[in-house]
């Protein structure tokens, strides 16, 4: 049983407490605001005995246990019993209360000065030696301790045993009442890829799917939190099976709303963040799915759940957690409707300034690949697994079977993408991490193999970016070995990455190779455009990654200076087209992969999004 | 005069809105434990004509505009007028009131569905298009505007003219009103520096001096926000000029709580960081001062701003702001009694993904470099400046003029801890960036001048990170001719720096002595423990900087193998001190700079804190 209590003790380290200061009618307004029957105690500003004291709280204590009870009562035969007013007591006694009235002629009991170590120089005087022991005694510690110090057995009987102490509370070690999930099998789910680059597919739909069998076999320890954006980023599958929580009034609207659910709603990601938290801390599993921009909003509150979990690692008897899983769509490429505000891919290098032990990302480059990551995330434990998949239609490039094995390596060369005989030497890798970055690094491809025929290109694609690093930084980090095999220690690498281009530097340096990676990525320029004129605005285009190409390859330069000028001329034409119409050149928006096929072409050709985004 | 509306119009994207649910009663009270009189308007739920709703509308605004005009009038003729319950309008209106109320047959108006694009296919399907024909038809856009399209005089005369129009109002461009600091001469507030390594002074508590001359001249345009930090973070001084504005109720308690003040104190990071935003927006200036590890509370609201500042120099007629100012400290080095949890120096990170033109950061290592950073970042326009110094005692090491000098150039060799002569070539470079980082690098030099007196070492110091990064990539950026002849091509580099290590790798990842520069930081290990076990647990401490170089001065390891392993000793000897007595070794926690001087010494030996952080 939950009783909430909030203490009102009037500061904090150098000021009044907001609450404090409103008087009891606005306090008393605001907890009925919030929904709560406040119930005042005030104790500690008179001479009132201790024992009167205690006396008077454990009966208000116990009055209040009988009305939550009561509730509980009614809820469980009425289940269509008004949303209650839970009772909460509003606790108000003097800050520091029975610490010394005055230290150094200053009031110390009751203010702001209790707040920190107010005997500080307890060592260095005498006097306040002198009030620290006439403090502590004041505590009469010899009816407490023996003559050795230890506690006598009446001290130690007030203490309760066994599972009644707090901290021995199964659900404070979560890890101990942990269940595994029933886990469907996510390559029921797959998307079927007959050629690379068939489709469209939108791949958090494909997600939802997924989601949708995991909530059903699983409707007692598992949740999605969102705020607000469950559906916009294409998880609402999960709503055939279970719904939204919702306490407040419900009206027959549609929004799958109801007096229980799986999901929780509400648009503070600060509120979603904690509720998951304290979800999986009391041994339960769950995701979090926001928009990628606005994830940073809880920055602060990933970095303490990053720390707890570096350090309970450390602690043999703390079990292992599900891990707190990120799904985030409506990323920084496609924010056609919203503009540069919406635009941010920065929650990754916040993430990887934790401990390697603890923070996993993943950027999936189409549904199978996100099907078979997302299955993985959901068994781990103690991680921070941060996903970001795209949920605008889009090309395929996987069958089930290559993108299981794909995760499983993190990363590897896309044979179809790549012209380079076993035995032959790459004249330039081609790499990408990303679902936008990658579309554009094959359409790059498309080009140099009408242009360039002769030229020896390596196809990459990285799903788990943590396999850039080297082993000793990173539990999934690669030898050198085999990084020097996949990315060569002396060909130019062009490296097309989501997010901000110097994480990939970042997490390279140490490698031979690294002098030769040129990254492009979003460099911080946007605004309410269309996808390709986003990607242009950036550098990551199609036309721009082959001139990095033209540019990179010895020798190639003069030979390729006129396509370069061409390809320049097709940036602007790009450009015009979109500022003309709103929506870009029907070659671009619809461009399929030579061997995607007919039906593909067909279905590519109507994507073109030009409907309303969310927010 | 500012009327604030809280327009209920009961959905988002695919939810309804929290607010809309809880009920008239939950909802007053609500307003009344917010500190407000809420007046409760209800439209379009039913056939009332519009004119109707409009004059309702227009009496309920007049008479609230009339409460308003009472409560300033009473105000300006009694300072002692109780806090007034300010009154607000709960505006309550259909979702998408006036659309079509269905399209394809699900109702639109009143529902979540109109808040997106209603009609997103309209270009595809003549029935989407006849219903957006009869939508807007029903607008009669015939009395409103020519056959041209142009709009008529009458419905031109609808908006109002010139200042009145509320985008032409000056202080929504508040560079136009924006009148600069009077400032003090901060030179007038130097730390006297005889010999390099005097002190202890505590850097915050300098600039609060120079603040409290700043606030004491600008008392209508400048203010300072803090998370109940400032007297934490030892800025009190400002308070002899100005209190803490309070409105809540006030008592005698020493906090300098009064009805009016420029300092705003409240423990809402989110309150400060838009308190503030709102200030220099309209035309004022400001700083922010908070715990670096809980900066990240306002990543997302930083990344807004920044943003803002980025378009808005784009646009030839909005006049350039006042900079954003922080101060952080209480930071990861000085943690002593707080601990893991308020250990992270990341916004540094977060920082520089944003437009180089908009972001500065600043380390500077003493109380005079602080000082001098501080007058140029209060002087300067459109910029975010995250400035980070200790509150603790400690040494200093420029004179005010050297601080001068070095802050203009932002960074240099520091003479008096070099020892390599014109001419020479040095064998190793120590760097630092940061108070702390800089102390032990000093320390480490005062080992090598004992222990390997032949060795050359060049000692640099970082107050402006942005110096580090090429000319193209940052306004501030070196150029390599200047970069290499301060860090050398060839020579190791030994980096301490005060943040997570990387950051330094890629800002200088593209200098040619790269591969030579080993960097020292903050590595996501801490704990509350002493400053020095601190610096051991990350390995930024003099000890291990001196190993780095044993390891690194080519010949050097062999030769020094025996200190090498003192070295190593001496690091367990001072973990062992610490975990005894919670106190570190007094030949490490009172160390000074052989130079510093005899006064000095006495006068670090009693500078270990003791007493009681905050928080």
């Amino acid at each position: 049983m939950v009783l909430p209590i909030l203490h009102l003790n009037g500061y904090k380290i150098a000021n009044p407490t907001v609450l404090a200061r409103i008087g009891d009618d606005e306090l008393e307004a605001l907890m009925r605001g919030y929904g709560h029957t406040p119930h005042m105690f005030v104790a500690g500003f008179d001479e009132e005995p201790h024992a009167s004291i205690h006396a008077r709280f454990a009966a208000m204590v116990d009055d209040v246990m009988d009305e939550i009870a009561a509730i509980k009562e009614e809820a469980a035969s009425n289940p269509d019993m008004p949303r209650p007013a839970w009772p909460m007591i509003v606790f108000r006694t003097p800050k520091g209360w029975t610490c010394p009235p005055e230290i150094d002629d200053e009031v110390t009991e009751g203010s702001w000065r209790a707040h920190q170590v107010p005997l500080s120089n307890a060592r260095d005087t005498d006097a306040h030696l002198q009030t620290l022991e006439d403090w502590l005694r004041s505590y009469d510690p010899d009816d407490l301790f023996d003559d050795g110090g230890a506690p006598y057995a009446a001290t130690r009987a007030i203490a309760p045993e066994g599972e009644l102490r707090m901290s021995a509370r199964p659900e404070t070690n979560g890890g101990l009442v942990l269940r595994d999930l029933v886990m469907p099998d996510f390559r029921d789910f797959a998307v079927d890829v007959p050629n690379p680059g068939s489709g469209p597919v939108e791949a958090t739909r494909q997600l939802g799917e997924f989601l949708r069998a995991v909530m059903e076999a699983n409707m007692d320890n598992f949740r999605i939190f969102a705020p607000d954006e469950l559906a916009s980023n294409r998880l609402q599958a999960v709503l055939e099976v279970t719904d939204k929580v919702w306490e407040g009034e419900r009206e027959d609207d549609g929004t799958h709303t109801a007096a229980s659910g799986q999901v929780v709603e509400m648009l503070s990601e600060h509120q979603c963040q904690g509720w998951l938290e304290g979800y999986l801390l009391t041994g339960r599993h769950g995701l979090f799915t926001s928009y990628e921009a606005f994830i940073h909003i809880i920055d602060s509150m990933f970095n303490q759940h990053a720390k707890w979990l570096k350090v309970s690692r450390e602690l043999p008897w703390r079990r292992p957690i599900a891990s707190l899983n990120y799904l985030l769509s409506s990323h920084v490429w496609r924010q056609d409707h919203n503009g540069f505000s919406h635009q941010d891919p920065g929650f990754i290098d916040h993430v990887v300034n934790k401990k390697a032990e603890v923070v996993r990302v993943y950027l999936p480059a189409d549904a199978n690949t996100l099907l078979s990551t997302y299955d993985h995330c959901l068994r781990s434990r103690d991680y921070v697994n941060v996903v970001i998949a795209g949920k605008q239609p889009a090309p395929q490039w996987l069958t089930m079977e290559q993108a299981e094995d794909h995760c499983t390596r993190g990363l590897g060369i896309w044979d179809f993408a790549s012209n380079v005989e076993t035995g032959e030497e790459p004249d330039v890798v081609m790499a990408a991490a990303g679902d936008v970055p990658t579309l554009e690094i094959l359409a790059a491809i498309d080009i140099i193999r009408h242009e360039l025929p002769d030229l020896k290109v390596r196809m990459i694609n990285v799903v788990d970016l943590m396999r850039l690093q080297p082993e000793g930084e990173h539990p999934h980090g690669m030898s050198d070995q085999a990084f020097d095999q996949l990315f060569t220690t002396d060909k130019p690498i062009i490296f097309n990455y989501h997010g901000y281009p110097w994480l990939i530097h970042r997490l390279t340096y140490r490698r031979t190779g690294h002098e030769n990676l040129h990254v492009r990525g979003f460099k911080e320029e946007g605004t309410t455009t269309t996808p390709f004129d986003m990607a242009m605005l950036n550098d990551i285009d199609r036309f721009h990654l082959v001139m990095d190409v033209i540019d990179r390859v010895p020798g190639l330069g003069t030979r390729a200076a006129l396509l370069r000028q061409r390809l320049s001329d097709q940036r602007l034409a790009a450009r015009r087209y979109a500022r003309v119409h709103g929506a870009d050149l029907p070659e671009v928006a619809n461009w399929v992969w030579p061997d995607a096929g007919a039906e593909t072409r067909e279905a590519m050709a109507g994507t073109q999004d030009t409907g309303g985004d969310n927010e």
